[in-house]
């Protein structure tokens, strides 16, 4: 088990690296030469060329592979879930780690179906989870606080997740990630943080979660509401995570930012890894560059989520269940989308005719 | 290369297998518990759990695995191309079927990802093809005739189609199968198909194909309406296939009658494979519960085919080469969906604490 809290990260300046533009016109050009030269009609297959396009400008090459790729759930505890705002209760957190690392979890069985690394991060699970090889610990404490009472984290707290977040990174070999997350109660700080971002009212941005209804819905908006007018004070992205985020969406923010520094490319899953990369966008809005959306989830808001990044998701399956759940199961889609650069024929190779000149 | 048209295909009658029901009250509430009670909220994995359900009542198990799934490409010629009614020669169809035969074609690319066999069927192109170990001649004639002139296909030759296509299904093993085509003109054929089998417009039915625009749509439109007129008297599916169909088409309703009459999973991909599902469905309706449409194809009216089987596609990716991408990209998450009912841990066997009672 990696011990990042009491390793090097702290190294790390409490700042936010900047995000160049990857955009280069002469790649892109040349991807898009490549793309219609394939055996097939120009445009012909889709949003799968425009992922073939978009990878090959993160990795910088018209014949992208996806090397190591690591599917990462950021786990943690959140001090709100005492207001009652989920289906399940805290213990579950720990649990679902649990099950995860012992392979019986949905994203246990995806990563193993794609040959996908799976490393659990706790950024702040309440209990102390026993050492694990596939468990990284960047623990900053065991859960937030209950941001009805007061802020969620404190600065320093903050500030050691998204260094945690970017350090565990650095170790990380490979050029692509999945982001996963667990923890009971993160679909409230993750409405809450797309509520104050978009500005948004709670009753748009708060839905479900892992099953909550009718009267506990209406509840869980209540809570929210008053969490919001607390913090009415948040406005900056920073101020907003640490007043109403999640140790786990903190840290994310900082493993996004580093993996978009070192142009990784950036798999989201659903609505609380999309919120994560909402705060790293409004702090660095060229990481999107480097995001592909995997799926949009039923959870009702991650439609204004992704409307509020510009981002149109991949997969409508009406999943709901995070764990980074989405984003492995689109994993195929992106390998396709490499394999159809590099090994699909050209017309010229394959000595197919092309467009008749009368059409 | 397996000679079926000289085989004892023709041992077949002249008449369509009977669909059966396949319901099974009990086991259906078995698959719906096993998967309440996988360690997740109930219903969070979406359309993925519908999938899991589908392929265990196809299979009649729990625990289903697909084994030696096979990926189909039907390839035939239409003389119906000679009217202009796409934007590429009818020699594109065996330049394609050979680049798939070489590797260098999407569906092979993707088959070859996903560990699929490949396998071409030659229906009718007009080339004379060199034999090769995965090219499966089930050849009818040269292509079909021009269906503006005259009957696409004789009465004979329809049910020689369809008996290879039930033939070929017999001799494969395995319990899947995706469908794929090719044939230069065959968006058109398929168009046909779904203007009389619905009753809507050729306007609506008729889209862009390989990429006709503009003049040549347009031109496309006048043509497909005169072989309507034509065939004005062409009610029953059989007859519609026989006077507007390709013989790829025809093949394909044989080979998803058989593949239905032995349980095996359908996996479609895109307009035109779509189109032969519909006369098979017309035929026996409860070939559609072992079908799944992988995804919805960017031809306009391909919405429309699906709306009128009452199917909902798995992917919108905007594509529309055929060839079976679009099923083969899929298939991954069918894999997906049958490891979710055989590997995910429930909740007791997890020791994860269900529901609070409270909500």
């Amino acid at each position: 088990m990696t011990q990042l809290i009491s390793s090097p990260a702290s190294n790390l300046p409490e700042a936010i690296p900047t995000i160049e533009d990857l955009s280069d016109a002469a790649l892109s050009a040349q991807l898009q030469w490549v793309l219609d030269h394939k055996t097939k009609p120009l445009g012909a297959l889709g949003r799968l060329e425009a992922i073939a396009h978009q990878i090959g400008c993160i990795l910088g090459t018209t014949a992208p592979q996806l090397q190591a790729p690591h599917a990462l759930v950021f786990a943690a505890d959140h001090g709100l879930a005492q207001q009652g705002v989920s289906a399940y209760p805290s213990d579950v957190t720990w649990q679902m780690v649990a099950n995860m690392l012992a392979g019986g979890a949905a994203i246990s069985v995806l990563t193993r179906q794609h040959g996908l690394a799976l490393k659990l991060v706790d950024c702040g699970v309440a209990k102390a989870l026993a050492p694990h090889p596939d468990l990284i610990d960047a623990k900053v404490a065991a859960g937030t606080a209950d941001a009805s009472q007061q802020a969620a984290m404190a600065q320093a707290q903050m500030w050691q997740a998204i260094n945690a977040g970017r350090q565990l990174l650095r170790e990380l070999p490979g050029n692509a990630i999945l982001l996963g997350e667990m923890g009971i109660g993160n679909t409230s700080a993750a409405a809450l943080i797309l509520a104050r971002l978009s500005g948004r009212s709670i009753e748009e941005c708060a839905g479900a979660g892992t099953g909550v209804a009718a009267e506990a819905l209406a509840h869980k908006r209540r809570v929210l509401q008053q969490v919001l007018d607390l913090h009415a004070g948040a406005k900056e992205p920073l101020e907003v995570l640490a007043s109403m985020g999640g140790l786990e969406i903190a840290t994310m923010v900082g493993t996004v930012l580093q993996a978009a520094l070192e142009r990784r490319v950036i798999v989201v899953d659903g609505f609380v890894t999309s919120a994560a990369v909402l705060v790293a966008a409004r702090l660095q809005p060229l990481v999107l560059q480097r995001c592909i959306f995997s799926h949009q989830s039923h959870e009702q808001a991650h439609g204004l989520m992704l409307e509020a990044m510009e981002a149109k998701a991949l997969l409508q399956m009406d999943m709901r269940l995070g764990e980074g759940s989405g984003a492995a199961l689109a994993w195929p889609l992106l390998e396709s989308a490499c394999r159809i650069l590099r090994e699909m024929a050209s017309f010229e190779s394959a000595q197919v005719s092309e467009r008749s000149s009368t059409t």
